[in-house]
């Protein structure tokens, strides 16, 4: 063994009052630098957190079955873990760190658990509100680039839960396949539109781990009335985003933090029988006009980048 | 709605720079005020090692699989987060936290997962080495509180692994049952002794995600060589402890920084055949003396009371 200084030979047994360093010490010499790096970070915080707290043996123990059992609640089609990472507001802290987009360009917000890569092509203007229940809502737009020029040929992927807070995807068999989802093009004029139902609120799932640390902490688990997007186009980074509608009474509680100002859309209720008529609606309908502004992918700002990796 | 302050509002919606606070400022008025301060310190913690490490999405998720498969490796004879907690130094220092005794006092180490409650009652002096294995070892001492007075009738529960470095729980039907485990009494003079084998050094369980961690730290799976003792009497805090061999070669990389300098015994080699043969031992074979001092209950600092509940 080669020679080693004083304080390396102290790192070498426990020592509470330098606890994290001494774990942190241990790491071998050979491991990869962000490996070292991120962990490092991880286990000092850990170790801060349960000092600051003074956590008791009793609550450790806690901590280890909620972890446990959030693992094991996890399944080919739900992952709690997520979930938890949602509701703790790392989900929307992860894709904010990195999706830093040029001023004006369209937020992200959380993909959540229901999104379906598979689902039907439309020209614009069809209703993909295939159980009849809801409001109807008419959405237009147009997706620009940053210096405000049409993306053509843009995808537009929306889904939605029905008028009864589910996805087709919790509802199979219940509701009509696909309902509610659909993935339109931007024309010539990069504009899309599609009409669809007036989101509602909804719960996320809360009959697990989730849902016993939400009621714990005083929450109730509804995320705040929306429709999903994904707009993409080659050479662009990827709008994962929502639009919301700004009567929700949810909206200012939005149970996974998804919410941002931009996000929030202007909903107009359309007392026109012509209007609606022309859309095979009947009047009162819904309408809202939502743009989308996509960045360049070498403009945006990503955590590799900045690290200067 | 009650009125609302511009900051409150301004926490309403998902913000990158406040996101901690942003989440902690949604729980409900009346939880429990434990719960309240534990999840501040969490949620603060794990946004800032967050945004420190400028995690990626691809590690994001990396994390949260990580955490799924730790989850899903747990079973009734396996507690992965609990080993996790281990080589992440946070078993010590939960312990540490807990166990504040006088100066003078045995102290604590961790407990492991091969405790079993049921072990023999012996007699002093009892061979506990059922399968020959190894080389013999007599260990003798005394159990006093922190005056010197002996504690009579204090109980110490000792186990260890075989010199192959398994317990005999991961060995059922290889090694005899209850093999390199018992449960002594203090005599009227403190006193207690008994015959097993020297320990030796053994990896922790590593075929899971924690052993795949401790891959990518560039750290072994090894326990350095150690005697576990659990020695109780009423009305003193319980010491949960081991006792270290000096020439194990991992004790200064014991994997779950078990290692405190004032629980490393002098292991002495005895070359006596007439002592040997008093102990029903074959010449050489080791001896190690090691006294317990324990705190009375009302001596001992604990978080509760520090945090002056
Ligand atoms: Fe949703
Ligand atoms: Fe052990």
């Amino acid at each position: 063994m080669s020679e080693t200084t004083r304080s390396e030979r102290d790192l070498a047994y426990f020592d509470a009052a330098r606890s994290a360093d001494v774990v942190n010490a241990r790491m071998g010499p050979d491991i990869l630098p962000r490996m070292r790096e991120v962990m490092t970070i991880i286990v000092t915080h850990l170790h801060a957190a349960v000092k600051e707290a003074r956590l008791t043996t009793e609550e450790w123990m806690a901590g280890i079955e909620f972890l446990t059992k959030t693992g094991q609640m996890c399944s080919d089609w739900r992952q709690e873990f997520i979930l938890l990472s949602d509701v703790l507001g790392v989900s929307m802290l992860v894709d904010a760190l990195n999706h830093d987009r040029p001023e004006g360009s369209t937020e992200n917000t959380v993909l959540g658990p229901f999104y379906v890569e598979d689902a039907p092509r439309y020209e614009n203007g069809t209703n993909i509100c295939l159980d009849g229940k809801g409001e109807p809502l008419v959405v237009r737009g147009r997706v620009t680039d940053n210096e405000g020029h049409p993306v053509v040929g843009a995808t537009v992927d929306v889904w939605a839960t029905n008028d009864d807070g589910f996805y087709d995807v919790q509802q199979k068999g219940i509701q009509p396949d696909y309902n509610l989802r659909g993935v339109f093009t931007t024309d010539a004029r990069g504009e899309y539109w599609f009409r669809t139902a007036k989101p509602r609120f909804y719960p996320i799932p809360d009959d697990g781990t989730v849902g016993k640390l939400l009621a714990a902490l005083g929450r109730h688990p509804n995320r705040a009335a929306h429709l999903h997007f994904i707009v993409k186009a080659p050479g662009y980074d990827t709008v994962v985003t929502h639009i919301f509608t700004p009567d929700c009474q949810y909206l200012a509680e939005d149970t996974v933090f998804g919410v941002k100002h931009s996000l929030i859309a202007d909903f107009r209720k359309v007392d026109d029988a012509a209007e609606a008529d022309k859309l095979g609606f009947n009047a009162p309908f819904w309408a809202v006009d939502r743009n989308f502004v996509l960045a360049r992918n070498e403009d945006v700002g990503r955590n590799r980048r900045a690290a200067g990796r």
